[in-house]
């Protein structure tokens, strides 16, 4: 079974893929006739393909999200790749493949990634904080196990808020280290928290991102996020004025650092400022990695990438 | 009694003032002497002193805030003009000044405007929208009746925001009129909780802002009252995720239009987009209007407004 | 009769349309087939079109912005609706079909906008004023019957520029009386003159802007006017130094508030200030207003609206 | 007699220089004493000094622009020199010295200058372009004689306007030369009329100027040329709507290349593209030779020059 | 033979053209068929082609940048003229064409620009810059004979890198006799080198840039000509500290003006700031230049230029 | 011995500090005195002092950079403390004081940071680019030993910049565990690498930086060590083409990650994205911990902090 990020030109080839996206359409000749816009993609990466001879049993057989088996060949249209599919048909019981294996996914299980962001709660010293902290945890807990960070920015796979999550946190740990006079405390709970309204703010399945829900549109992640410190220090009967309520609100709205990325204030706490540098260390370091990643190992550049100023990133060869 | 505003260089005057600011200083000469540095207000604007003499007992008798009696001689001191203090006294009962006729002040009395406001608020059809905004106002209810609507920037003395949010109204039932598309309840609601939180941010006397609160550097009014919102909300048993709910969140959080001028989020709604330039109209010729005032008539320009580009405005003689 | 606005997947209709665009094109297979790419429009809004078997006779028989009726099937083309054109004849006398019904069209009749305008005008104090804003009107009259406000960004339909002064000089009524020190004859006169230019700027055909004149590109309509007025006070001699030219021409030159937005002086008198964002003001709401009207009932959000941020507006279901 | 560029700390001199600026001030001991707070200039350069015993005849005797004999010390203010004044006297007929001779001013005469921009005027081939230059030039032929190109940003001295057009002559004629596509006619009006209506945009004096008019600030130089060739046109009877008008107005209109730098319109001839690289060369080389001109020199580097990115200039010293 | 720039919708023609980009693809319909994607070109301009009835025999015949015989007929493809080819052949031998005459080149010929450039490197007087500037003239000799100046942006054309440096000699001829205090050393010095590591910076064949080289993506033109004057320096026992090495490395690394443009200093030695403006000045002429007469005569205005603000340029009509 | 930082207003006290800067200026008074404008410091801080009564001796006693013993009074000028001088002598010898128990350093010792740069340095598994990072570090070796980063900016103190890469190297060595795919030569490298030209570019005494260097100016840290890659490279035979002497110089060229912050070119690999994100978390960071430092335990905000966005820093009071 060839992945899809190994597929080259003029490449014939069979194998089961996730039927990512699927439009019926109408080709442009006269008498027009239906063909299927398809996007396959598995672990590895995704293309676009077409099916030109689409029959009526097809129409009712094939949906998005499915997986399919597909005999094609690869082509090439306008300088990018696309596959011309020969045969298809849905994946069955028997053929013994799972949906899962053909998303992108963070390279740690989900359920290891709950399992330790928990334990940095534990952890936690201050009772007021851990408790605001888990009250916002709860809201999102089942979506953490699958949702992505963003969109197409970074982490945008199958459980990459809670990788992105996990990994600033091993980060704040050892910049807490480094630098004692940094709170600890507030430190694990601006990372845990100042993401945690992104899965109320958009709509995905299997770590794909397909809108933004009305809330996200209107209030979005941030805000939300503030209005859950206020909610949980209500329900909890912790004071709406002391420092700690304060400190995770500013924590969060400060992390995107200026006004144009999003924040209504800037970092004014040394967390803060520490906040703002891990996530950006964390994020553009991933969208490098993922980059370098899903690049055939042939080519020495990588596809532009948008959060990295629109450059790409070259491969050294050094050893 | 001569008003701040119509004092000439080499004018002897004596008059009631208000000590706006005193500090207590030592001249450069050896021995060195004490004398105040001092700012003196009235209602049509203020001016630097100076009194060169200070005894033990004065630095007993005065302090910041308080009414004096003042004979003095205007300079010039780099460009501008600053009083040479040659004798002064505290006011007495027996001079019959009252504080309040010595600050800055709205045109309108702040009895009326919270009246107006509350009239208003009565108007509102919907009762969820109405028991959210009435929940805020109190919060602030006794501020409102003094708080400037800015430290510098528009509105700046006593009982400014309430002034600034009354005219508002006024425009806002103009335009509901003009576009019945837009919704009165909400037009009404996004006018009064726009800056609701300001009272809480900013910390007045009299109508001038020494300070912003923690609170207010940290989190900001525009979050502030978003939380303000939650708050209500959860306490009124309002679902959270009621349309109604987040057109008040969206209003108030989308008000300053940009990123870069504080808004997390920007206007998309129609209530939201009209909320923005209400905002700005009502403010900008505010600004004007306070700097033609404060401008003695006989100059054509008034200094440069900070909020208008920095530039003046010129005083055009037509009729 | 089928509007374009209720126009959905898969729907056959038939009904008069505008042939608003019409290009002739050739297909790429061999040989390759002439086909016609046309844009079909009502008052509702516009469809792209494809006819695919196009003839000798019809190809001297179809021309830009006629009346057609057309046989059709709506299909979905990259994400859009797309007209399929099954036949298509021109509409003919006894059709009984007038071209100005299928335009879209401000909501009040031109001969009413232009009167309302004159009144205005007539109502000035000011003679001189008076003189210069009537003879810019009068360069354009006929035109102003019916030109857009723009090519694409606000009022972009049939007499759209005269339903904007309007509508601006009912706020500047408010506003002047709202806050009297502002000169009513000078907000009058900047409203009238603003976009004065703007018929000669562009080139339009029922109210649709297809490119603009070699003057706009080279001149622009705000320097356009600020001439028109220096003419009109030479022809009527007028003082080309008194405060009322330079005040007219202040208006005109400042009212897009910024160099980079094409004012080469920024607003410098009250009137000035008043006129940008009553002028701002009244282009967004219009903008919501229209992006409202033409977006289906049972769609929760507008498309981007390049004038606001690129922002959708959201329709609220409050009541 | 030592020139102002000449004098270091602790240097005791006497001489003649202009009283560029001069203002009565007190001090701050009690009782308070007279001073003059003065500026001395002559052609090299200028110094602020104190005058620290002023009498009443004093007060009488000295006023702004006029010529002084000077006695006086060079002392450190603020890592600043400054002059304290000994003595001081009016300069007398008998001293044989000219006020011309204490200005900065352009290398080449006034006169001179003048002769140079008619005998360009004389030789534009189009009559139509050549009538409409003169009248504009007639405007101000006056002033041009000795008004500088600009406050403070470059050519900022005697004659400068007349100088920078001179040289800017020279360029325009060595590029029309190069490259023969170039229309001799434009370029040579479109460099003399670009900054032609400066002089009546400022209000200066011996090379100085104090303040911008009235109409400086509310129409702006461009502008203000602008309506001068609708005016010229008007009065020549040359048709408003000829290529001849629009291309001079877009080559004034559009010379300072961008919105944000003032200019509504941006360069679409290719004599407005030179136009805005020659004007820019020239000022830009301007500034940069003014400032290593009056830098003494044994100093490397000039101070920092605002209109090259606040950067200073270094003298290399290569032979 | 008819010339690219000349061809007109429906025309058909024969005659010799440069296979400037070939691409083999497959048609949509089932069977699909191959074809080739392929631009033409010639001195005059490009367009793009298809040619649809592609055989086995045509895959192995025609390969880019080959000459061809071409039967064809113009057709329209959105908006855009296109080819569609009758008929194709390989040029040959007796037909008698080159492949030089078929690429937009400079209108002097390379052996007369290198000559030029020589000319100009031998009378720079100081010794040791003449070293430098001819050692970094050696490493690029080659391919100066061809490259062009840029990518897209201006001079992109065979030998346009000679062209502009030509041209910009010229310039900072005449500056340096117009302003004596200029060191023409170091402005021949700083016109010969700003763009001297361009063709190892760019991948360019026949005045044609394909690539960026590695080394031209991380480190760019402007720090690798600073390191070859590094190079140069020690390979000649050039002292690397003398104000010589630092004020050429200035002059190339501050050409750009601003940080934003690439330049990692800015301007600060005189001859800097003219070198900017020089090459400023020449690159948007060329740009305008190259635009009007590749543009039909027919036509009052260029397509839009993305290096003068994305405006397009009127052909002005005077005589 | 009273630290500056503990110093209030009034407070009277006997001390040793050290003269951090001195000039000699006269009073306004007739006649005038001489006084003593100064500025003394510890490693706690700095405090402008006036010494009014300057004789001969004095003058010539007193030398910037020297020790003093001082018996003051502290003053409030302007709202900030200054201190009056009673009586100073030079410190001597007996006194038991040295120069650099007064200046503000490092926490670590300036010889254990060299040392742990040189361990790192010698772990660097590529020969050529240790050898590379060898001569660059041997360039400035003495200077690393008390130079710092900075002027104002960060780490501005004895030994900073030393210090600053250390803690860097700790953070890089972590995320290169974290993140394998980095390569860890080159992470070490860059670190050691990236300001390791700013010993040139700045002219630093005892961890203060007076000024920049010629070369500073006109070519810049960044620039230069990318020059001195180039020099390495040819004095020890190394390609200068090899993708090791490319990634290096990337790395110094690419770490200010925009143009308009000095890179010439943006991070298009891995470890200059790290690179550039971790001096920037490290720097930023620093400042924060700097500035809770040196303001009293009794103030909630330090300063504005001017890398941070001109903002203060909330110290937190959790526990």
């Amino acid at each position: 079974m060839t992945l899809i990020k190994s597929l080259n030109n003029q490449d014939e080839f069979v194998g089961f893929y996730l039927l990512k996206e699927l439009e019926l359409k109408q080709t442009n000749v006269t008498p027009s006739k239906d063909y299927f816009d398809i996007v396959l993609s598995d672990s590895s990466g995704q293309l676009p393909a077409k099916y030109w001879d689409v029959t009526q049993a097809d129409k009712e057989t094939f949906f998005p999200m499915g997986l399919v088996k597909v005999q094609g060949v690869v082509q090439t249209y306008r300088d990018k790749l696309q596959i011309k599919i020969i045969r298809i048909r849905k994946a069955q019981e028997e053929d013994g493949v799972a949906l899962t294996d053909f998303i992108r996914s963070a390279p740690i299980r989900p359920i290891d990634l709950i399992y330790t962001i928990k334990q940095v709660l534990e952890s936690i010293n201050d009772e007021e904080i851990k408790t605001i902290v888990s009250f916002c945890v709860k809201k999102v807990e089942e979506k953490l196990m699958h949702y992505p960070a963003a969109k197409t920015h970074h982490h945008a796979y199958f459980a990459g808020l809670a990788y992105h999550i996990v990994r600033m946190l091993e980060i704040g740990e050892f910049i807490c280290k480094q630098r004692p006079f940094l709170n600890a405390d507030l430190m694990k709970a601006g990372i845990i928290l100042h993401d945690i309204a992104k899965p109320e703010e958009m709509i995905a399945q299997l770590g794909i991102v397909t809108d933004y829900s009305v809330e996200g549109k209107l209030i979005g992640h941030i805000s939300m996020a503030s209005n859950w410190i206020t909610e949980a220090a209500i329900r909890s009967d912790i004071d709406l004025q002391s420092d700690r309520v304060l400190a995770l609100q500013h924590l969060v709205l400060s992390h995107h650092n200026l006004g144009e990325w999003g924040s209504p204030v800037q970092p004014q706490m040394a967390e803060a400022v520490a906040l703002h540098h891990i996530d950006s260390l964390d994020a553009k370091l991933q969208m490098v990695e993922d980059a370098l990643d899903t690049t055939p190992e042939t080519e020495s550049w990588t596809p532009l990438i948008r959060g990295l100023e629109n450059k790409p990133i070259y491969r050294t060869k050094l050893l």
